[in-house]
């Protein structure tokens, strides 16, 4: 904790400073600068908010230098995270693609769609069995009964399957069926899902809300990581913005600076980071290109029947053609897809 | 639905969205002009997402016409919503001061905190029991003690309680203490939980996400009033920007847009708003002089010492302070505080 | 400057940004943690980038701990600044009027303003004379004749003029006509302009830019008072956020954050900040009673047939109502308006 | 024009919108629903502000349906624009590469960085003669000196010079020795300066304002084309977001998305769109993955003593790595770099 005082401030609210670190049980040092006292705090408490000092009368600005995340860290780990799931390895050379439709509507289309992506070269399919609409009139998923034919499906195909558990209470359903939990952006800071996940020993799909920071992102895996789960997945789906003609600004560099600041692996998702199906090819490149681990696109038999999601996602041409870009841009970043 | 069809758009293009249209109910009016055509659906599938038609080739863009909230909107009636809680009635003349700690952290504590607010005139006692944080090392609150203590101290001193639902399993246990289900930023589409307060017949407290627009805002009020509540007091406390000195951007404007849109009450919540203390007072005032029905502060005896959110919670003198200035403007703009 | 090391920095790591920091004319303090080493450079050299530190090998963070702004900060007059412009005193306990039309358009159109803005108490008439507008094919504005006739109208009925100059170009002819000069929000990081206004003695009226933090805007203050123009006006006028309601998102806290961190005198433009005119008068409530020292709104005889910016223009009774209300709010946080 | 009336809109309020409608010169067609009614104005006047109707009485929202920007826009040219500038082709199979200093400081520096970026492959020099920097007191660029040793430089090595023109007095400067001139990122809609470089038959470079939404940026080449001058190549250099690690979020999405909407070839600056050295590289193989015609980036022979952008700029082997990498990805897409 570097706590740096005004111009002018008090030697009183200084040493009201060090008195508060040292009854928090920090070790305080004091420079005295031509401008200002610098104050830095080491100890025990990471977690105190910084900004709890900038409010005290004569500080200027505090930071916070031991890192707030730490299992997360790529220090903590620093050849990599490498997850294994079967024979599915995420986190490799490999680059996994996971595709399927936003909702499973039925055992035919979710047939279809599993034969479809699994005929492309896809590992995992993704689909969602509970979808609690922004209009309370729409379309609210199949519960129990789509993840049953999701798992069918899957297994037919040899697939795995991921798929969201929108709250604590759920989790015991989704363990039965899904071979990795999805935390959607919404649940990003959903602490008691969090901690709940990181009770179990599946790995989690753990999704970047929509005005998240990437520091933020990387503290909800260490919530999960600390109660014994390492095996998260991070993935970047987008983040509000002011531009409009999409439906998010689907961020990019935070692929490769996950990379630098974390173990963890991190996959695109180009369906939600854009929310437009014209754009989810280019940006399935680009995350590729920029380091991803791997993909999750929304694919639909007949995306204009959709029940929901349809605008983002792709016909089984489109996918196919996704497949064949990924593979050209994975192989020219030395990786395959 | 108003679809905006490109220049150049082939006839086989624009049959293609009329015929889609009519699949889904809507009536069609065609506009032909120099250099679009524009295809106007009549129809009762309000929750149509308009981005389905704007990926269709030859579409440039489409627009919703029917609000996506109806019992939300302030045509539903035109007069204003007022709630009545016992004696209280928020979206009256009086402005309601809600006031409390961030988190319940003892009996002395929560005892003093009633005391204080009772005193300056607030109503309502705020205060958490549950509180996963986004650390996972730091306090997660006291749990249903906590509630029972609240709801001690506020009879005494003749206040209602208010005190966040984190999801819908601890619902009964609010239901029990509670006066008024908060719902938080982070929850504001959980649209489970949104559903099951939707049921309940108790007030409740929604508060704005922080990337959320008012317009989904309104939607996740439309959410709960559709299970037949209508009794939901909005919230605006700050929503993300590239700002970085104050921990939120408090947008005061919302305030009266919407008073404009809705005949919903809504309150500022200046703590959470601008995660300062010493930025509380004047965006209070500000609040109230832009419309606000109420407020909703952070209070603790000796705010240094608070378990969580200290750097945004008043001293019992700075809220005394506040009542004073927020009384002066209320006058200012015709009414009470 | 502090830097923060990485965990596991090496020493050579540590001695490069040592001797780095050096080389610059910094004295280095090495503190060595359990985890960090921090280094605190004192030096002279304020204007460093702390990216340049970042992207050196082994370094975790780099804070400046000298304020990037010394004239405008508030240490360097505690007790504000008050501009003083004839009878006018801008920074006082009475809150200043800025108002008149967007675009000056004829001799009747601006004679009418000034008898309407002077009669409800205006002291200042605002008007452009320049309008580079975002369509080539719009109107562009009067030139030197708009200033001519805005500057007779103010004359007759006893205003003051401020005017916005687009490029230093049109800084003489401002220079002839208008009694304070404004910096458009575009313009504020245009630095050439900055300097040649810093050049002047003429009060300058500085828009924050839409997507500027609160530090950029009192950086660019810096500019213009680093030429010895110490009569900055800073103007909240609207952060471009999400949000699409409004045009911008008006960021009231950044009135209290000004009269915080700087002795300047700060105004609001709840005209641009909102581009809607049904939300100028809360807006401008809530700017004075957060503590603004004036307001600048766009009044016209006949908003609806305005040649410019005719949505956020208030009609004569608009700007009657909202001087009464604005009066009102004055007094309740004990000024006068 | 599309304006739908509020549910409720009295006969005469829809009468005040029609015939201020007809008043402008459209043609107004009425569709009355069983909720809204909406009238669609065709006519000249597509310049219009959607916001003047929006605050007029009984009135919930516009819709502009002719496309602000007609020049810019794909139908105008669909096969696409192909800038010829001596035997460099942008817009083309080829990624054209741009490089160079932020400044230009000397002429030992520029040699070095022309011989440099010359032998890489890029065919473009990029630098910086005029530097008016965030603060006063910093480097301000060598001026015409510095263009005159660029120009030397680039000659030397067969390069193109393209460099950035801060205001329209220093057109007639930047005509003599660049051969693209650059507008930049806070000039996005500087309308003088648009006009002026709209008058040269120069090829222009054009940056996204870093608040500036893809329309905004289309708008304004459509200012710069509506003077003559066809040759405007488009800039995605960051934006602003909430985000902090990187100094802007490069919106690689831009890219994509302005293919769609217009002919104008685009390039990607990942230098200024992250401000992160060690986040350049993967940043431009996803700007050519997702489709940029070309890049631009900062090379300095030693940055940590670069005089500017120290710490976005690439050194000679970070620079060589670079093109390897793109040359890589430029053929998966099937293209050249």
């Amino acid at each position: 904790m570097l706590v740096v005082m005004q111009q002018g401030a008090t030697d009183e609210q200084i040493q009201n400073v060090i008195d508060r670190l040292v009854s928090l049980g920090f070790t305080v040092h004091r420079s005295t600068g031509v401008l200002h006292t610098v104050l830095g705090g080491v100890g025990p408490a990471d977690e105190m908010d910084p900004a709890d000092f900038e409010v005290m009368e004569g500080v200027k600005e505090c930071h916070r230098i031991v890192s707030p995340y730490k299992l997360a860290s790529r220090y903590f780990r620093p050849q990599g995270t490498l997850i294994k799931i079967g024979k599915v390895e995420i986190g490799g050379p490999h680059i996994v693609t996971m595709a399927g439709p936003c909702s499973v509507e039925s055992r035919d289309q979710i047939e279809k769609v599993a034969e479809i992506v699994a005929a492309q070269g896809a590992q995992i399919m993704r689909g969602g069995a509970f979808k609690p609409r922004s209009s309370p009139y729409s379309f609210q998923g199949l519960g129990e009964e789509g993840l049953k034919l999701m798992r069918a499906a899957a297994d037919r195909h040899g697939l795995l399957v991921v798929s969201e558990v929108m709250d604590h209470t759920q989790l015991p359903m989704l363990m039965t069926y899904a071979d990795i939990l999805q935390v959607g952006a919404r649940n990003m800071q959903n602490f008691n899902l969090l901690r709940e996940v990181g009770r179990t020993r599946k790995p989690v799909l753990l999704k970047r809300g929509n005005s998240a920071t990437i520091e933020e992102l990387l503290l909800a895996a260490e919530y999960i990581m600390s109660g014994g789960n390492y095996d998260v997945i991070l993935c970047e789906r987008g983040i509000r913005t002011f531009e409009t003609y999409t439906r998010n600004t689907m961020d990019i560099s935070a692929i490769p600076v996950v990379k630098k600041l974390s173990h963890l692996p991190i996959v695109g998702d180009p369906s939600h980071g854009t929310g437009r199906r014209d754009q989810v090819l280019p940006m399935a490149r680009a995350a590729v290109a920029a380091g991803a681990d791997g993909l999750i696109v929304e694919v639909h038999p007949d995306p204009d029947r959709a029940m929901s999601d349809g605008a983002q996602t792709l016909s089984p041409g489109q996918f196919t053609e996704m497949m064949q870009q990924v593979r050209a841009i994975a192989a020219a970043v030395g990786r395959t897809a």
